[in-house]
């Protein structure tokens, strides 16, 4: 690498997880994302039309890195996950606001460390979103509102992140929240619907995370 | 339901996420569990070779109530999943130990939630495990230990539920830890390995999550 580029848009992060069906994900795309991949994430890149700006891993799941893309090598021996060494860097050259795709669907323990390089997104002044096919994850730090359109066939639940979130609201959902206190302890927001034309959450203090799941077969 | 039952030895709960390998999972059922079907995870029962004691759900993915099964009903507009109020009646009814069998591979929101469940059980003084075929789960509440012997092919992750746990030690491991203050929000113990013939972690304060995955293909 020379000198290090800016990110001034959003960093549409690819990370090593299945996807299923990248039609369902390619209306998330907007021209003009950086596309930084992570590791074997690049395998996403030509399914989504995507052309990576930047390859980023320890090959370790890749093998030999591919001709004619921009690399950026990681030590194999290192104490962070290659999806968050993306973000790290990312977030050096400028990047406050991430998509990661490929997040989900791996392994159990790489979806929870997802989780907290989202968390450490949020909590370094940025915003992202985590997303496969079925899953999309926003992470709201109080004071923080989102409202989310209602999608056919969608779940909507909220986690506390934290040991609680103070003065969480919910609305245009089944079951309405206002001004609650969710532990991290409680799943009292799990399998909620959203009603109206969109849903808006808010919270007081806290890391809330808001997971939409796509729910085609009973569970 | 007459008389309440008492449960004195473990309870195996099929949960309703998907497993993929049924054969993997044999191995961790014991003679003498009470074996608790939560709603659809009822049909892991017949693959996995088991009577089922109790069926409890609100029937709203398993459709009708299988015949000759005693069945427990909940409502289905309820505050807690079927996992969970399966876990607090069978707490009522004494248990204090848990292995929890399709916990994950549906929804990540249900994932979660899961754990979430396993958490109030500790929380409570009891303990237990979630498993599918590629993934165990523990959680640990400070001051507690646990050894867990090797399994070739499998990773081997530390997070913290709570905001942080302290004074966690993992010996045995590639990368070990001695006192160390694990926080809510690091990623730092995740794709550890054990390289002893068993691993030992332990923690003063907190809720550890020990999580082992199978690495049968590159992530």
């Amino acid at each position: 690498m020379g000198t290090e580029p800016r990110i001034t848009g959003r960093c549409l992060l690819l990370a090593g997880g299945p996807i299923g069906d990248y039609a369902a994900l390619r209306p998330l795309v907007r021209p003009g994302d950086f596309v930084l991949a992570a590791d074997s994430g690049y395998r996403h890149a030509a399914p989504l039309g995507l052309t990576v700006d930047l390859l980023l891993g320890d090959f370790d799941s890749l093998g030999t890195p591919p001709a004619g893309v921009p690399i950026h090598t990681l030590p194999v021996e290192k104490d962070e996950t290659d999806t968050l060494a993306a973000v790290r860097l990312a977030m050096r050259w400028g990047c406050r606001d991430f998509l990661i795709l490929g997040a989900f669907g791996g392994r159990f323990d790489h979806s929870i460390a997802n989780l907290i390089t989202l968390r450490e997104i949020v909590e370094r002044g940025g915003r992202g979103m985590l997303a496969d096919d079925r899953t999309r994850v926003h992470l709201l730090r109080g004071p923080e509102t989102i409202r989310l359109p209602r999608m056919e066939g969608w779940s909507l639940s909220l986690f506390s992140m934290t040991d609680r979130c103070t003065g969480v609201c919910e609305s245009g959902v089944h079951y309405p929240l206002d001004g609650y206190t969710l532990e991290a302890a409680s799943s009292l927001g799990v399998s909620n619907a959203i009603d109206a034309a969109e849903a808006r959450i808010s919270l007081e203090s806290g890391i809330l995370a808001v997971i939409q799941a796509f729910d085609g077969n009973p569970s």
